[in-house]
């Protein structure tokens, strides 16, 4: 199955574990998560990115590369909780994505900027 | 076309942009990235996280929910360059949250853990 | 000479650095990240902390410690700018470090949450 | 009383509650932190990092700016932990800070580094 079937259909999911829609704070974490508002799952969000570069940089060390999978699967599923709660999908980002690759201007831009701050020194 | 197709496209670019595979630091971003090493993506995650979030509560406070689509492209964007370095890619994301989705007892045990907290006054 | 000596000077100098004290854009970094508004300092405070972490991680793994060093001073310098934008001063911070310091019930209320998660298997 | 007082003795408390001094996980949340290692309070910094950041946002908005205080004890409370388990103080910190506003070079840099990066459109 291809994952945009994956990410819509786990996106589906979160939908339907809005408290609007039925989900129930008691017994489905997203649903809690929703319920408590923003604060709760964008709090996460940067938790999670942090986890990200821990399992990174013990990765870099001879740690297990594994651990950054389950991490990143933790922020992603955190960023799609977000992306519910704003009326927004991962199509949405996926479309973004799809159009920054075939503006050929964007990573020239990207370029020179880090070159600039490379450039001073940074 | 699938975000599988697209995600999986995309990281097939950020391969190609590895130095190893010929990619040039002094015309790409991300071969640019990838040769400077992990801080400097692995620091972009950290910065870009809070990006999601600062749109995010904007968009609280009746800003333009579009920014959050294009601050989480970032986030994602970054992760896939992390992801590209350590020899994983998106689809490994996918299937761990897949697993996750099939596992019943992974939200319950989410939702038990929160809801202690919750007990203690978090 | 004290460390509040110390952070209340360098407050006074961040001060003496808004725009609308005379703060030159220009040729001050504080005066410009104060001119670009808080969005530009707090995503500092987000890539500081990812760096902090980083420089903790590579300390773990025979890294030099006093990075950390380093990077904590950005971190901590970043914050007194966004405390100087929102009318704040160290002082406040010291003042409630104190406040829980005088407050015996507070660690033991971080614990008990801590000891519930840790229940929870998290 | 001074803050180099007050950081210093803060530290001092931290420093008592490491376990090889006595501190005692299952009562001081300190101790249980320092005894579980550097992830678990690594893992704090990036969620009090994000947490100011939250407060920040919402004081731009006209939410209480006391907040942002609670939240940056808290960030610079775990930074102090983290600064103890690598056998550093906050008075290295300050001393760093203090190096800075003594190095007329610094800000300038910083500010060069700056005006290139806007200088790239960022």
């Amino acid at each position: 199955m291809s994952s945009n079937d994956s990410l819509a259909r786990l996106a589906a999911v979160i939908e339907s574990r809005k408290p609007a829609n039925g989900g129930d704070p008691g017994t489905s974490y997203v649903s809690r998560l929703l319920h408590k508002g923003p604060d709760a799952f964008l709090k996460k969000i940067g938790e999670e990115a942090t986890e990200v570069v821990m399992a990174a940089k013990d990765a870099d060390h001879g740690g297990d590369a594994a651990k950054i999978v389950y991490e990143v699967a933790d922020l992603w599923f955190h960023t799609l909780v977000a992306l519910a709660h704003y009326g927004l999908s991962p199509a949405d980002v996926i479309a973004e994505l799809e159009r920054r690759e075939g503006t050929s201007g964007i990573e020239e831009k990207a370029l020179r900027k880090a070159q600039l701050r490379e450039g001073a020194g940074e």
